[in-house]
């Protein structure tokens, strides 16, 4: 095995190092008053118990996939194993992270009581602890299955079996992202709405307030959707787009398959170091208190010496100068153009990050629009986060537009692909920044729940307002991310079948028959299949959002009806002589969301099959490839759309809220209030439950479609 | 000219004389107390001084475009008049609807006073007038304008002059159509918005009381925006879906061109008699108060004649059994092949208005789910509303897939064109049913505010109820019916590429200088321009719809400070001593759609172009044609699940209000009431402003591009 392998498997094992070696030192803290300790574990007894649940149920889900592929792969066990590491790793990530934040939690709010550095510094640690393992354990995944492919088995790099492995590595980490985004979604965010509309707005009692009985539900699941969920979200979208970046460098580059292979581990592998370096960055200056401007120290420190890492690795890799490939169009580019497709995708990060700021932070017109909106009642509150909503898809969507056709120009579909994976290899970073959300959120719970001085509930609010900030760019750096490596997805799809194509009409071959006989398909706008498969595609990302929001309709009215029974049937629960029955809540939700969760999630997995099956029988192979095909992009062009408008309403319907609570337009209590409460009510399932599910969805399409050709190669 | 010709104009003469003659019996009724005339008379007065300014403007902006045409197309006058004519046809069809309209609706509520059916019968004229003036104008327009150019001109039918006069006249029509849903909605919306906001929620009087100063414009934006909006939009979708049908008989029968470009005329010749046939059919039963029964016999008689009128057309010109043409596979296709399609169009049209109403009535599951998730607050009823909605998109795409997919394999893209066309060929009953809606609500509300007694004001809510529905359908019809439409402008887009580089590249050819050279343009999904055109033409109707909810938003925030000022100011108007200023709301609205309507309503017109000319001086030629082409199935994917999604999400929560306020969950003045009332107010924007405002924004953009290429080629 060569040195490079090892060294990327290093970065790997470091990024979980630096999580352990973190995770210990948070572990050390203290952790307050008894009345702290008891929140605490209750919450933690709550997430354990969920998260056990939902992962015995994805265990179950994935045993039926990790069969049907064992079977259309006619028992070769390279996908049915590499599906199991994808799951894995991402299951553990997630797990992993939720362990740690629900411990940081209490030890934040002790920190917080000291000063608001300490606090920082606890929630950002615990934070970048699920960050590193994120990242370290996609890279390690990847970079494992690969050598023991390639080196351990001997495939050569651009053999089918390390695609096929690769690819099912990828649905693996897709499917565990599905079920936790949808399952911990619903949680979380039932517990939300239904604890907010029943606590806040009819019993009038502040949030986390210990009298409200969904109150441990909310806290467990800020643990479970924001942290395990986001993991595991963020985990796949890596783990998809090196894999995809991988599959179209041996597609595209049969005779440099290994070195073009091996140049998206080597970002990943650098851009660890560069995360971990940025970690130290995140520190308050001398008596400032500007904590969103603390994590940005951090964030473009990454992103600065990552672009100088980048250049390096592809100045070692290709030289800056010589030719190493062709566009699509038969254009040369060089290393350089590869390092330059990098830097897009770090300056795309850039811009994305700028654009959802503006569209959710409380500084800018859209949420001030909503905060002033709510003057006027609920309705027009929720009509103007709609129309934010929608308006906010706009410049996430061109500047993706300016990046593929920018990237093409540069290194063709192999540009497009370096610059999400550049994108994405800061990944550790980023969910540091987003993991640190749910942490503070949780820590100013417990400070509320335990009679802590105002003081410390202040500067936990002061944490948590940023960490919505950090949660909602997040989620657009995901999206647009995700909206990417599809595009490279479905790139892969289209090679993959010319690659078949080419191969089976070899004059003499017998390999791949069912494309014997195919001439190159177009997936031209002129052929029907194709827009039937685009609007087929279209509606999925609808459908399923449709799904995700009465899921959490329900569990949230479920929610609020319980609420309403304790509060009837133990009159003394408001008057604090009596406790609530905070462990019937969490029962309730983790049933509805782990019920709830399931037909979702099927939809992304059986539609290009089903597409495929019912436009083969009617109208042939070709049009059958066509129609799924397009499928892709569709789902791609509405998931983006309906993602991007849902994440970004709901940041700015939070933050109105938010804003509004700082005292404009009546501040606290006033009817303007109320009415940003509903519109924050609205925004919660739309961010947290299906605009972030969609990501996921975007993908296995794309990948279940990509195993079925694999399948039908035989 | 032959016989056939003037049949045409004779039906639509026809379409005309049955309007007058209805007219003139409407207008014979009595008008009842002295109260009643004189509200009406500020309804009469502020819809007319509404559209005499929203008129005044769109000649403006028409006037711009006229001269851009003549320029364009080299002082050519024959696109230029043609965008007249559609233009002013249009505007003439919703201006005099309107005037029916608003004279219609005081004569309603005196009819309603003495029986039903009476009602019934006034209201449902009314709604006939405007119906046969939609389909009959539009029909005379395109077939006078044929005449004129063929048979006076002399050009030849598959000439281009012929081809881009009968675009341009779309393009008229789609302009007035897409200010008018757009002013009109955004009047109609702020005032109902703003008028239910504060005086149902706020200061607790009923909708129509006359103490509300926003209720005369409330009723002035049923006019301008439910009849007047919503015909010139019927209008534009017969106008465009009939033009773009005769310019692909053009392009793909050259040889027949004139047989196949009267085809589709003569469908919707024959089906202006099957609508007046129907008209008589709507009728209550002996003692029965089935009012949608009565409506849906009527349409039922128009579907069905409509079925044996277009058989007997199609075997008349065509034949059944000869083969008349190919498919663009190759295959041939029959007369009976054609009127399959039509068949088809017709099945269609009925599934949409069976899933309408599945999504929208009170009987079924969607509107129940909204109304109970009322029962846990605001916040729930929005989500479960947004959930709705978008769940509704899914059966209607599938539908559409399906007819596309049927009609192609049947008769080629002709075929689908021809389905379309016969859907269309159905407007005149179609608008009859939708433009009884306004005069039913505007009955109700003179019934309120006159003090007529309470068994009048239930006679005029139950024709009112009925009247939602059928709005709701309607605009599910113009949806489905308008993505399909937009599609055969797109296969014309693609079909006359085809058609000048052919021509360009004839050997010695000197015409289409511009297209010499260039070979076959496939739209490939694999080409990142085609993506990136996608994805722009993606973001248009977000943006769009962003835009279109936002206005309303402040024209309802308005209307809620000035209701709120004059009820501070005038004390006595809630004592009901002191009359509310109705006329200072009225104009305050006006000022506010009209300034708001012209931004939106340039998004479509300058968006091709724009594409157009940025991606020409960045990659060329091929690159700028592919990506404006892939740009318009990008605004037909995602405009279709927009309008969708909003027309029905806002039909759903309409009546999930109604379905409450018939006495469930706890009726009027519950607290789920007022949450349904809430969800209401989201929805009013959503299904009467931005929502059908996207159906000609979808066709405008395409039109525009199919003009474009026209001027191209010289």
């Amino acid at each position: 095995m060569s040195l490079a392998l090892w060294l990327v498997i290093g970065a790997g094992l470091l990024a979980i190092a630096y999580g352990a070696f973190t995770a210990n030192k948070v572990l050390s803290l203290p952790t307050g008053t008894d009345r702290m300790r008891e929140i605490a574990a209750a919450i933690q007894e709550g997430a354990q118990a969920y998260l056990n649940k939902q992962y015995t149920t994805i265990a179950i889900a994935g045993a039926v996939v990790f069969i049907v592929l064992l079977l259309a792969f006619k028992l070769d066990f390279v996908p049915a194993f590499g599906f199991a590491i994808g799951a894995v790793l991402s299951g553990a990530a997630g797990f992993i992270g939720m362990l740690v934040s629900v411990r940081a939690n209490v030890r934040t709010t002790q920190a917080a009581s000291e000063s608001l550095q300490k606090g920082l510094s606890v929630a950002f640690d615990a934070g970048a602890i699920t960050g590193m393992l994120v990242a370290g354990l996609a890279l390690l995944g990847l970079v494992s299955y690969y050598a023991i492919l390639t080196v351990g088995m001997g495939h050569a790099p651009e053999s089918r079996s390390v695609v096929n492995g690769l690819i099912a590595l990828s649905l693996g980490a897709s499917l565990i992202s599905v079920f936790a985004r949808l399952g911990g979604g619903i949680f979380t965010k039932g517990a939300d709405v239904g604890g907010d509309m029943v606590g806040k707005v009819e019993a009038g009692i502040p949030e986390d307030d210990p009298r409200n009985p969904a109150t441990i539900a909310d806290n467990v699941g800020d643990n479970v959707g924001d942290c395990a969920g986001m993991a595991a979200d963020l985990f796949e979208t890596y783990v998809v787009t090196v894999a995809a970046t991988m599959v179209l460098g041996s597609i595209l580059f049969t005779a440099d398959a290994a070195q073009f292979m091996f140049y998206p581990l080597a970002i990943g592998a650098v851009c660890i170091l560069t995360s971990i370096a940025g970690t130290f960055f995140v520190k308050l200056g001398k008596g400032s208190t500007n904590i969103m401007g603390a994590l940005y120290k951090g964030l473009i420190v990454t992103g600065l010496t990552s672009l100088v890492a980048v250049g390096i690795v592809t100045f070692q890799m290709f030289g800056f100068s010589e030719t190493i490939g062709q566009t699509e169009q038969g254009a040369p580019f060089t290393g350089l153009s590869l390092f330059l497709c990098g830097v897009l995708g770090l300056v795309v990060t850039g811009l994305i990050v700028w654009i959802t700021e503006y569209y959710t932070g409380t500084a800018y017109r859209p949420v001030k629009s909503v905060a002033k909106s709510s003057e006027s009642g609920h309705g027009t509150n929720v009509i103007q986060g709609l129309a934010v909503s929608m308006e906010a898809t706009a410049l996430p969507a061109i500047v993706i537009v300016v990046a593929i056709v920018t990237a093409y120009n540069l290194a063709g579909l192999f540009g497009i692909a370096t610059a999400v994976t550049t994108m994405l290899a800061l990944a550790g970073m980023i969910v540091a920044l987003d993991a640190f959300g749910p942490v503070t959120d949780n820590a100013g719970g417990i400070a509320e729940m335990s009679g802590l001085e105002g003081s410390v509930r202040d500067t936990t609010d002061a944490l948590d307002a940023v960490g919505n900030t950090t949660k909602a760019v997040t989620k657009g750096y995901a999206i647009g991310s995700a909206g990417l490596g599809a595009l490279v997805l479905f790139a892969a799809y289209t090679k993959d079948i010319e690659h078949f194509i080419t191969l089976a009409n070899a004059p003499g071959s017998t390999v791949h028959p069912y494309f014997k006989g195919m001439t190159e398909l177009t997936f031209s706008l002129s052929n029907p299949y194709v827009i039937a498969g685009l609007l087929i595609g279209g509606l999925l990302p609808y459908l399923f959002g449709g799904i995700a929001m009465q899921a959490v309709g329900r569990a949230a009215g479920a929610i609020v009806e319980e609420v309403r029974r304790q509060f009837k049937e133990k009159p003394g629960i408001m008057q604090g002589t009596e406790k609530p029955d905070y462990a019937r809540a969490v029962n309730m939700l983790t049933g509805a969301a782990i019920k709830e969760m399931v037909v979702p999630s099927m939809l992304p997995i059986l539609s290009p099959l089903v597409v495929y099956f019912v436009v083969l029988a009617v109208a042939g192979k070709v049009a059958a490839l066509s129609a799924v095909g397009a499928m892709l992009i569709g789902v791609i062009v509405t998931g983006l759309f309906v993602a991007i408008s849902m994440t970004a309403g709901g940041g700015a319907w939070d933050n109105a809220k938010k804003y509004i609570e700082d005292g404009h337009h009546g501040g606290k209590g006033s009817e303007a209030h109320k009415a940003a409460v509903t519109g924050d009510t609205v925004g919660d399932p739309y961010k947290d439950t299906a605009g972030p599910a969609v990501n996921p969805m975007i993908k296995i399409t794309n990948i279940v479609a990509l195993l079925l050709l694999a399948a039908l190669a035989g």
